[in-house]
């Protein structure tokens, strides 16, 4: 019989829901020692925080973020708020003793984010960040090639994060939907939403980063502010690219922008080997392109598996080799990663302190595209 | 407040595994006047059908289905049983008043079906075949698009089902996982189980057939059978293809097999009209391959659509633009579907009616493999 | 230095223009003991062979095709009518003990392909059909592939070859660019003109065909006829397809029409054994699908081969690795190989009788689309 | 009667293959009122120079390219020697009044192009330089609907070159066929190789670039060298990206390597509008891929247009729609738009000075990478 992980979430938007889709699933189709119940759920909007309750199947509500923290029959704090509330949130869930599932990016800089390591570190609690997209299974299944030591010597890693839903210069910035859009709530643009996930992804199957030169652009200057109601200068980055070098001697380069008309969300990333390379698109998830120089020569080419036959990460968990999952799953994979981490009292990555380093690349970039200088990374 | 559809399942194989998640997660995302409750799995094997009880929530289990589908506290039966059940169970069940979701095939052949349209028309009942992947969103896009006249006169539909699972000789027949290769408890091989897909969108899409010639064959002569421990031929069709006449005047093109090397799972379809074509494949579900023929002539091509923005078919339900949901989610939409027909008292389609004349095509088909005749379908 | 082979050109069409190109670039790229010489091209409209003549360098124009067949000066024949017209000049041209290049298919049906088969090995002329695709790289490269017994036991073969240019029903049939149209000169509609090409390949790489049935269509029934000016009944078939045992017990699939919209020249073949399938698509020429089952479980998938790299059939003769070379170059390979064969005095494939095989398969298929059985092939 | 224009080639590796081929092609496919005769070419070693010749059909050798640009039997000079002799032969060629067809990069930099500039506009000479894919028709195509306003307002342009064949450490520097790894010869590695084409391409669609960063690698640091014997440092750039603002106000991100495995001529751009995307790849020259933001909202997506209709640039010329042509016919079609220019007395592009905008470009990268500052072009 498994034991309950009761969760107290806070906030109720998109993330909100995908955190809670993923707590209701995976006991379907996990076995796992602890499951999550849905306990609490916290927002400023008693009407909103019931309905989503309602919805999801959180038994009780809070409007008080500190009151959920401090409460006794809450295992484990996830933090599904703007990146402003973050810092705060974390460090008062670690004084009461709770685990923390912390939605990306970790803070606002990283200092904050050191902030945060600090204090789940000295409390002692459990600690996970949410970048998903370790978790879609062609992606842990590039891990899984590249920890093998296939790829021989890495020379080139690049990737790319294309949005274009802000291209219309007539939406607004700020307020509940659309905090992205404003650097108070965020920190930044599309650097800690979209670059985030990328640089990620590159620490963790490429390993750390040296320096960077990166270049920062705002197309649209001015937007209405949706809680004033006045236009106001946009403070957020549109799109952000950087070039690097990676410590094992390999070159780097990243884009992400929210005006890429006909991207709605192309997460690639490709890296070259010596002897391999692999490439992957978020668009068509369930597929890791992989070129093996190893084959024999006139049969080399670049190969598409279709990652959804049962010995690929995950997918003896769901239905039958040839049919795919979709996007909602790598945060089933999360939640289920993270339980099981929790009974073996093991940290389940990307931890805080893994995700400070995601924080320190997104700094050094920020900086270097303010300063025009290469930054190294600290 | 959402009133209670009280389900009784019967078997607990892959596709009560699917129809389980499509009731558990449809509250989630929909907002439904009737929510399923998971009442009751009957199955002969107690232990099994308990720790299926277990792990999707049904609140209790029957060994023997008459007790299910006679018992109070059941408002549908959903038949997931092997094919040769499927007509006693949804006879028995029209017979106490109680709403059918019953797995394609509808039945061992038309003969069959048409007994259990009968008996679901005379009790008047609710009723549905589950061919689910009429509510892929990229697929119920395609209807809606052809409905909307834009193809114009209809040439040609092609579609096939292609897998590879069955290709070694060592594999058994028959039993508990296998017994679609068994054809006292499957009907046949492949034209019930992949071909009748492609012939319940084909007749979806592009209406009736009139003719078909069909060829069919067994690759493996012989196989163990599981039940009997003895080397039995095996009477099932390993493959089948046909060609045949649709009502409207245009030619069709059908194939399915589990012997294509390659392929696990590669359900796709192609309709070229005067003025437009459209093509799907399952291996990448969540694209519609559109080629318009009042694009200005240099800018004519195949447009891959990414079928997950917010004005696509159940789309807006699910997360934001780009981000792609999976097989699963068919069953899901089925289940919405089903329950807003049946709140509104009107059928929801594959009706059992509809699905017979997929049988209809199945028996000319299988017909033809043997007369090595055309045979017009009924 | 190479000696001469001298060329009679008849016609001066696509294929002409196709042909003497193809004559017109082998020096450049090929090593070869024969060298072709543009002696002579015969056409009834004077003015239009001497424009051809001019454009590709031909020497002198006839206009009586028996006069050039019969003429000193040359050493071959290369036949580029309408179908109606191969069998008259490939006799005659035998009679005069010429080698031969006849554009495909060979002739209006297997009786007369066989006479036509009759007069060439009477006369110990070298002969060839030009069914070019055997000679893009990446075709050649799968029969290599296919020869190499990697394949395992054959169980499907599936081509279809798609079209879309005869939709408009304003289009007139017969006459110069439209004979295509015109049974009596064409023979058949798609069936000799598309399919024919996929019988080739496929009897090539897959064997020879036992029985097929088949279905054709007219969609259009009326077309003005460019000749005689009048509204006059179409009485090719504008689409055509079959389904066949092969004699080595694998199935084939075969589809063939002008009016699957958005297809200008869709020539697929693909080719499913027990342990490798290869796929080829004319519209991406160079890329060569092979999918292994050797490959480790996991890393199987879709391997797309780049077929431009120096180990890949003929692409040594051209640019360097990655550089793709396009449709004519297959005309290119196959003057280089007929060169070479005439050279060593050994047969140049396809030879009439190879393709006296096409020919009784297409046969067997407009018999069976009349008779609507069964028919086997001779 | 078309009117000669007699060449005279220098060099004759990979690039005078190209160019012959071009030049021998054009009349067969394009009406033209100067035609390209083969008059000489000029190679220090005679013997290769003779066989070049007689491949060709180049009438005359020189073993001097002095004699040869001054030769009155010459009227146009075509550079194909490594690039650290295009502007000595280019200015002694415009002294003597000779066209110039140059192959790309202009020079060794600006500087020394600046010169070349001067001396061809001085003599009032013809001149040209080689950027071939802008005569690849679906490029041409992107161009003609760049120019049609289309795209509004422009955001991003990405473009990469990567290569793989100089991952082996044992593959020498220098010499013959591998000049391009010789810094004193090639003036730079992929920069001027690879990046250039880019540059190029991206000069022409979006206009002019105002300051780049850059970052270069040299990931084999020694290589024996084919002229001396000896084990040298390779001294030039292995790897080549950079990040850049356009004059337009859109980012720019470009990289070029020969070590990313995989990849043989793998050029590929992207340009985002605010009303419509394009993207390219040299691997699938034949198609264009558009995205329209002003297709109705669920209709959109991206549509690969198969540039291979007798209504896509160049492709008139060529043979039937779906047919498609490869990458030496973008030579063909520099050559017959050069001769048109010639006829006309107008302009060829890209002249020297458009090349030499692309040099500023290449000087400011290769500058940034040394300095790591932001450089401004020019």
């Amino acid at each position: 019989m498994a034991q309950p992980l009761r969760i107290g979430m806070i906030g109720y938007g998109f993330m909100g829901r995908a955190h809670s889709n993923g707590y209701n699933r995976v006991k379907d189709f996990f076995d796992l020692e602890y499951l999550p119940v849905l306990q609490a759920v916290a927002a400023r909007d008693p009407a909103k925080a019931q309905a989503f309750a309602d919805r999801w199947g959180y038994k009780r509500v809070e409007t008080d973020w500190r009151k959920l923290v401090a409460s006794d029959d809450i295992d484990a704090i996830d933090i599904c708020t703007p990146n402003n509330l973050h810092a705060e949130i974390a460090i008062e869930a670690a004084r009461h003793g709770k685990a923390i599932l912390c939605e990306k990016p970790l803070s606002m800089d990283a200092a904050e984010g050191e902030k945060m390591c600090a204090a789940v570190e000295k409390a002692g609690v459990a600690n996970m960040v949410w970048y998903n997209y370790r978790r879609i299974p062609a992606v842990t299944f590039a891990k899984n090639i590249i920890d093998s030591g296939k790829l021989g010597r890495i020379f080139h890693y690049r990737a790319e994060f294309l949005q274009d839903w802000t291209i219309s210069a007539d939406l607004p910035q700020g307020g509940a939907a659309l905090w992205r859009l404003d650097a108070a709530a965020a920190g930044s643009g599309v650097t800690g939403d979209l670059l985030a996930h990328c640089i990620d992804t590159a620490l963790w199957l490429n390993g750390a980063v040296s320096d960077v030169t990166a270049m920062t652009e705002t197309f649209v200057k001015e937007r209405k502010h949706q809680l004033t109601g006045k236009v106001e200068p946009v403070t957020i980055d549109d799109a952000c690219s950087f070039l690097c070098h990676f410590k094992n001697g390999s070159l780097g380069l990243f884009e992400s922008t929210r005006y890429a008309r006909g991207h709605k969300a192309l997460y690639t990333f490709e890296i070259n080997g010596e002897n391999m390379s692999l490439k992957w698109d978020l668009s068509d998830l369930h597929r890791l392109q992989v070129f093996d120089y190893n084959d024999a020569g006139p049969m080399r080419g670049w190969k598409s598996i279709h990652v959804t036959d049962s010995d690929h990460p995950y997918m003896d968990k769901w239905w039958v080799p040839g049919l795919a999952i979709g996007y909602e799953h790598s945060f089933v994979h999360q939640v289920a990663d993270f339980l099981e981490c929790y009974a073996k009292k093991q940290p389940a990555h990307p931890t805080f302190r893994d995700a400070l380093e995601t924080q320190k690349v997104c700094d050094a970039v920020l900086s270097s595209a303010k300063s025009h200088q290469w930054v190294g990374v600290e």
